[in-house]
């Protein structure tokens, strides 16, 4: 059966390299057969701010207004404002999801994090009581796709900025795996703004050649559930080691601190 | 002389705790005689999205639009949006600067993720050429206090999220540090919505006694910038070690993977 994708695309301006990045993977993916729909957030005005207007009719508790119980009530009833629910509709839909940005302060841009804020509703897309366990989206893949400023020389243990892979924590697994996706493995373009127009093209091609096979590719793998302690939501005793203790090195299946 | 100290705080409602938090921190530190002032992203309506709105007048390439070099340009000429210039003017008169939200997504809220990608303008708070180099606010303090959907024992080398010293590595180091910011250590509240009243009115009390002396604590130590080679922005040889080898190690000035 043909797959769907979704690309959840945040630049402002449709002759960057993101855009050329996001028109190569809808340009592939639909040559494959695949139906691809794509989230324009700037051109869409998304709206970045998790507030009480994403919520019609009543509130249940106005007087202490909580974000995360009232779009989960919202979400329950069908209350949620259009824009958030067109999303949800879509990412039910999705088989892989690919987040196309600029990476902005060693994370997403504010109006890709609003989209994360208001769309991965408490309820729809995670349940607090079964932290990285809520089976919805078990059967789908997502991505980050991003450019970066600094070169790769300045993202890895030794360079200033740290392990690229420690930046990358809170959304992979903060994010993406706690929703449970199975998490396919970034594409980095790095630093594409201080690369010679040729190398940027490389970048491209590489990318192409990648979403050919892209949906057969193995996912980053991280620590199973059933290690952890049901109640305390620690690794069990058995299975506690100094190789595997950290967080980033479960996620990248290595001990620390080497890099991958 | 008297400090200035400036609360960029964003829940949305005035009952919260997060709200508490940031009571706490006006009245104690006006107590003590500083003058302090008080960004609420919410109450302000904060536009989180980085667009060309940013900037008035005409934009040197509108057709390949960049933000980070747009805002730059912007920034020198005088041009970019008054409530930009209004936040800058904030920032330049503040000693400390206190982050008052609650986790987002392992991260800050859509809304202060907007503050920083649109305040932090480059040139103003940071150069590509001297990353964390440059040194206009070198005589100031930051610092992220915020509450958590979690329990401590999840955020730790051991629980399901991982050290919470990983998942704050880019807010810590990618944002504040690297801004040039003396990073003071954050203060965080730990699940106050699954902890009963009397322990909410505890975490308040110990905000309230650590406010004392907040001015006086020593920051975070980060590795010094002089170890890094100037050109590669990579540790020079001489300081490359297991123990520091990494950056959530070099950040916590702690060998991985013990906690610190």
């Amino acid at each position: 059966m043909a797959k769907k994708v979704l690309i959840v695309y945040a630049h402002q301006s449709s002759s960057s390299f993101n855009a050329a990045a996001k028109n190569i993977a809808v340009e592939v993916l639909t040559a494959q057969g695949c139906t691809v729909e794509v989230s324009d957030l700037y051109a869409m005005g998304f709206k970045a701010t998790a507030t009480a207007e994403d919520i019609k009719g009543d509130l249940k508790d106005a007087e202490n207004f909580s974000y995360l119980e009232e779009s989960k009530l919202a979400w329950e009833q069908g209350r949620l404002s259009d824009d958030i629910t067109k999303e949800q509709s879509k990412l039910t839909e999705a088989d892989l999801v690919i987040f196309q940005f600029p990476m902005y302060w060693f994370s997403v841009p504010g109006i890709l994090k609003g989209w994360f804020d208001r769309v991965l509703t408490n309820g729809f897309a995670f349940s607090q009581k079964k932290p990285y366990g809520l089976e919805t989206f078990k059967d789908k893949k997502a991505m980050l796709s991003f450019t970066t400023g600094s070169p790769e020389s300045m993202f890895c243990t030794i360079g200033i900025n740290g392990d690229i892979n420690v930046t990358l924590w809170p959304l992979q697994n903060g994010i993406l795996h706690y929703c449970g996706f199975q998490v396919l493995p970034p594409e980095v373009f790095w630093a594409p703004a201080l690369t010679a127009a040729a190398d940027r093209k490389k970048m491209l091609a590489r990318w192409r050649t990648r979403l050919q096979d892209l949906l057969e590719e193995e996912p980053l793998s991280f620590t199973p559930l059933d290690w952890f302690d049901k109640e305390t939501f620690q690794l069990k005793p058995e299975h506690i080691s100094e190789e595997f203790g950290l967080s980033v090195g479960i996620h990248l299946s290595n001990p620390l601190p080497s890099q991958s």
